[in-house]
């Protein structure tokens, strides 16, 4: 990299107007730890003119970011649009294309569009990072792909969704229902006050466990149909109840080998309230590694928010500058192989039921019948009833059965005149 | 690097010997991921014939490791021997001067001879890098050094000792003292069957402590004299007392930058139960940064062992055998200054005090008349009366004072009739 480097952002949402504020700031930093003078030369957003945290300089502002190709001779360009396709993917295209390097939190793009970028990237011999993409400013991506180098991963786990881990949490503290919370994740600036529904899904945290999956083993980005789901099921009941048997409801991103196949999953789990993972609250983020020879290693840190976001960007930046060309995914594009998903049938949990009955004898045994037709064995109940609406809440802790066990077994208690729900299911993590 | 690089280690105790074994496992891995082929040209320890975990090959083997640099052109060598000077000095100054790149785990060395070292090492145009020399295998040097480059570090803390928090965290799950529990660590391979002294008294922790204060706050590696304590004067009875008071000891190092001065401790602490550090226990290290704009990180992994070790002396081999020259310290020595030490007598902190005294009338007010001249105030008492021995336990909980206050408070209770010996005090983390 020569010693004069010329940098664009292109979007200026909350994170791209961090970033421009905390790029004019270190840049005297950045000389010093680098030896590379930085000049911001051009930036790019959908509206000039709106109010913004940090005053912008219009004489640099494009409102097409394609034509700054056009205008300037761009070294490094911040992608911070945020759309999976669209002007995001065409940006990092062209961007690529004329050789510049290209850093971007963006994970709906990456894992979506990531290896073929990749390889563009790699064609054109220059860099593609996305640290901020994955566990806001936890370093996961460099500490898997540098630190962690020549370990084989098994397993990469956590919590990789700083809105829903902030919306469990509150719950659990103020007894607040779901939708209450979520207002005030979102006046918080936790969850997006337009269309938080990308987090709540378990979405956003899918796109983050393909490309963890992507980096600790090795392989292209996998498209296989996993188990995907959000925490908009989960009732304040659900949470209380999980307190009393010493349970917390948190939702984890899971990737593994399982007999050397692919296994990626998001959904909610119940875990034991004096485990680490128990104790990650609020916005913070958590991923635990499980590898040979170093074992179990865990980061946490603030997972959202422009400023974890900013230092992970800017983390890139310094890499940018002080290295010469690495692969965006560790190793070549070529050696990164695709591998055999893991049949998501076989997947297989100890489950929390929660079921909605008419308060009439038999109803219990119904349900028990069944489980034990599919030889589900039942390591607790609790039985509550609500005499005065006639109704009562089973709730019924599994021992471990398969995916599709259960999905079977369950399947009757769609049209039950004595169900009065289709049952709650929590997978407990062990 | 040239694509055939060879390499030689020094030292074949436990962790060299892993290390020895790990590189001949995954030789193909390093050239996946890297491109280069490794060559493991030169060994070297005291004993040629000693009995090790793995066979050696004795045609490799040179019982003077100086004779290697005259025989075989080495492109990297690992210092495993472990010593803040003598041979491990020489041979690594010797590898520098002859453009050869060194990795160590060797925190004494470096903590004592770091600055040299890494001025020696620029001149010389090679790597010097010593990931493993903190915290084993969580990659902390690497996360300050890259990953939150462009922070504002303020603060590190954390638990950097494996040993003595395996101690403190096995005298409390089973009621045994300190001397059975060292011999049990001792049996388990978690602390020196020899010598112990340098984990217990807190010197391993400091010397890590200085490597992190060198790293997070971009300055020369501090002599200054600082608050050293260890876990020797920890008795079975203040782990209890702590516990009931929702308490847990663990033995922190600390670094921060107090008024723009430095400040480095290891010292035991009393921390509450249900915070983070609270739950780190056993084997595991944990260190927490704060800096802005990221905000409180954390990494936990495991801190000794060979496999951990071993994990972070690979890293450094890969980033050395994918990278250009990097700054030992992360930037440039000649832009390390020197930073005033803060004054450890302004150090304040709330205290645990526990004092063991005659039961007799007036103890307790001599004690706390005593604070009161010192304007120390107390927040708690728990007098325990001993009636048998007609002795009596006073702990007392104060508000903050600073170190030299408590220093000439409790001076006078060294020869005093009624006070049976000097109390012991412990520091609350806040």
């Amino acid at each position: 990299m020569k010693s004069n480097v010329n940098i664009a952002i292109v979007g200026l949402g909350q994170v791209g107007i961090y970033l421009y504020n905390q790029l004019n700031l270190k840049k005297k930093d950045i000389e010093k730890k680098t030896g590379k003078k930085i000049n911001l030369v051009a930036i790019s957003a959908r509206n000039k003119n709106k109010r913004r945290r940090f005053k912008i300089s219009k004489n640099i502002f494009y409102s097409n970011p394609l034509l700054i190709f056009k205008k300037k001779k761009i070294d490094i360009l911040f992608e911070c649009v945020g759309l999976s396709d669209g002007i995001s993917k065409k940006i990092v295209e062209q961007a690529l294309k004329n050789k510049i390097n290209v850093i971007t939190p963006n994970k709906a793009l990456i894992a979506k569009h990531g290896d073929y970028l990749s390889i563009l990237a790699e064609k054109n011999k220059v860099n593609l990072e996305f640290e901020a993409s994955v566990a806001g400013g936890i370093p996961i991506l460099r500490t898997i792909k540098e630190g962690l180098a020549t370990n084989k991963i098994r397993k990469v786990y956590g919590i990789l969704n700083g809105t829903t881990n902030y919306i469990l949490s509150e719950m659990e503290k103020t007894s607040q229902p779901f939708q209450v919370v979520l207002r005030k994740a979102q006046k918080l600036g936790y969850a997006e006050p337009g269309n938080p529904k990308l987090d709540l899904n378990g979405f956003d945290a899918f796109a983050k466990i393909r490309i963890l999956s992507a980096l600790s083993f090795n392989i292209k980005i996998s498209n296989a149909n996993s188990i995907m789901e959000g925490i908009e099921n989960i009732k304040l009941e659900d949470i209380k109840i999980a307190s009393q048997l010493g349970l917390r409801v948190k939702l984890l991103g899971i990737t593994e080998i399982i007999k050397g196949q692919l296994f990626e999953t998001v959904h909610p789990c119940l875990v034991n309230k004096n485990t680490y993972i128990g104790n990650v609250n609020g916005v913070m983020n958590a991923v635990i590694t499980e590898g040979e020879p170093v074992g179990q290693s865990v980061m946490q840190g603030e997972g959202a928010g422009p400023g974890p976001t900013s230092s992970s960007l800017l983390s890139d930046l310094l890499s940018i500058l002080r290295g010469n060309i690495k692969y965006p995914f560790g190793i070549s594009s070529k050696k990164r192989k695709r591998i055999k998903a893991f049949n998501n049938n076989q997947y297989s949990n100890s489950l929390y039921l929660r079921f909605e009955v008419q308060d009439k004898q038999g109803v219990l045994s119904l349900i028990t019948n069944r489980l034990s037709k599919y030889k589900i064995s039942v390591k607790r109940i609790i039985q509550t009833p609500d005499k005065k609406n006639k109704k009562a809440t089973i709730v019924i802790i599994t021992h471990k059965t398969t995916e599709i066990n259960i999905r079977n077994c369950l399947s009757i208690f769609r049209k039950n005149k004595y169900i009065l729900k289709f049952p709650t299911l929590i997978r407990l993590y062990n």
